[in-house]
């Protein structure tokens, strides 16, 4: 029987691949003049990368990445009013209204009557909390916890803290790799609502699905039928 | 009595304003053929006391905060690669060996024998954790928490979270501002180890302090004593 549900933020309530799209898409124009856009983009996406270890996730991670790469593929040329205009754009994500997807605030309000709702996001402390503060929906969750790694030793810990047992948990987020698998793994259940684009960073082999079970749904306003079905 | 205490980290348990001091100077040798070391210290603190609301802590807050004040200081003058010496102090930053002061890892091993204790500090999720992991103390603390802020309404939530009587907890810390006073705010106990530099932002003025009572002790090896004494 699911008890208590957690929800993943970024992309599964409310956009944000697309704000980092956007932002490429600019600094693509400012380095215009030195590289064309698919180079750009290959470097960038492998800067990103490689700093996840050293600065972890989140926009000033995705700042410093655009400065390295823009100061790569200029060799050093790039001029000082150009990463001014490159931090300008972090800034703007930095400040971006939120825009929350149809049917999230009804489908968490109504769930939040019969079960206990948590938020479970990964990402930079200070950027997740301030979005949350922005969203309008944080009063709806009992718990919310901010890790930086969703893997299943974070996923136990919260189960832990909150004394939940894991058969009772069900976890819903748009990331196989950070909202379903390792959430399987603790024996808990998960909902799987795929967003229009998955960041590289997150997906998954197939082979890894191989004989997992878990729920598939087009659009979390299906959620509360899914778990009165499965909770018969 | 005390039945719960709590420490803060940086400059607490381990050395960290240091290292900030120390990439300032590397900062100032970067922009000497620009301005005078005195002009670009009040530049840099002005440009990171600002950007703290817009990105927090931290040292990727504080890479940032070095790159802008660069740019405004030569007026975009600033070459690529001596952006690229800027990001290279912060890259040294973050992977700098924990120096654990005197005394800490023999009072926390012994005072975990006695008591529930709790690591609170304030800043970047990830860079936070990537030092508790690095600091090989991480065992003795029953929970850790990783805050954006600390103050009444931060602590308020951990002591409910871990339903602790505020006057059984003790908080210890080397800022008057985060460690100290919220927590006398909340009905918790607090005691002050201050560190031979404070920065600027976490200063309190002396009338914050009239009338409030709390520990002062010069170092943490005398902890043990004062709780005991404090519990009589």
């Amino acid at each position: 029987m699911i008890e208590v549900i957690a929800f993943d933020a970024d992309d599964t309530l409310w956009h944000n691949e697309r704000h980092y799209t956007e932002a490429k898409e600019k600094f693509k124009v400012i380095l215009a003049r030195y590289h064309d856009a698919t180079w750009i983009d290959e470097r960038l996406d492998t800067t990103e990368l490689q700093n996840l270890n050293r600065y972890g996730y989140g926009i000033k991670s995705f700042a410093l990445s655009m400065i390295e790469t823009a100061i790569q593929l200029t060799e050093g040329r790039i001029s000082g009013n150009e990463i001014h205009e490159v931090i300008a754009i972090a800034g703007d994500m930095l400040t971006k209204p939120m825009e929350i997807f149809d049917g999230v605030r009804e489908t968490i309000s109504l769930l939040s009557e019969a079960y206990k709702i948590l938020l479970i996001t990964k990402g930079d402390l200070f950027e997740q909390e301030a979005k949350i503060a922005r969203s309008s929906i944080g009063d709806f969750f009992a718990a919310i916890e901010i890790v930086s790694e969703k893997n299943p030793q974070s996923y136990a810990a919260i189960v832990n803290r909150y004394q939940i047992n894991p058969s009772s948990f069900l976890m819903i987020g748009n990331s196989l790799k950070s909202d379903v698998l390792p959430v399987l793994a603790i024996g808990g259940k998960a909902v799987h609502i795929p967003f229009e684009t998955t960041w590289v960073h997150e997906l998954v082999a197939e082979s890894d699905l191989a004989g997992k079970e878990f729920g598939r749904l087009a659009h979390i306003s299906e959620l509360p039928d899914w778990i009165k079905a499965t909770n018969k």
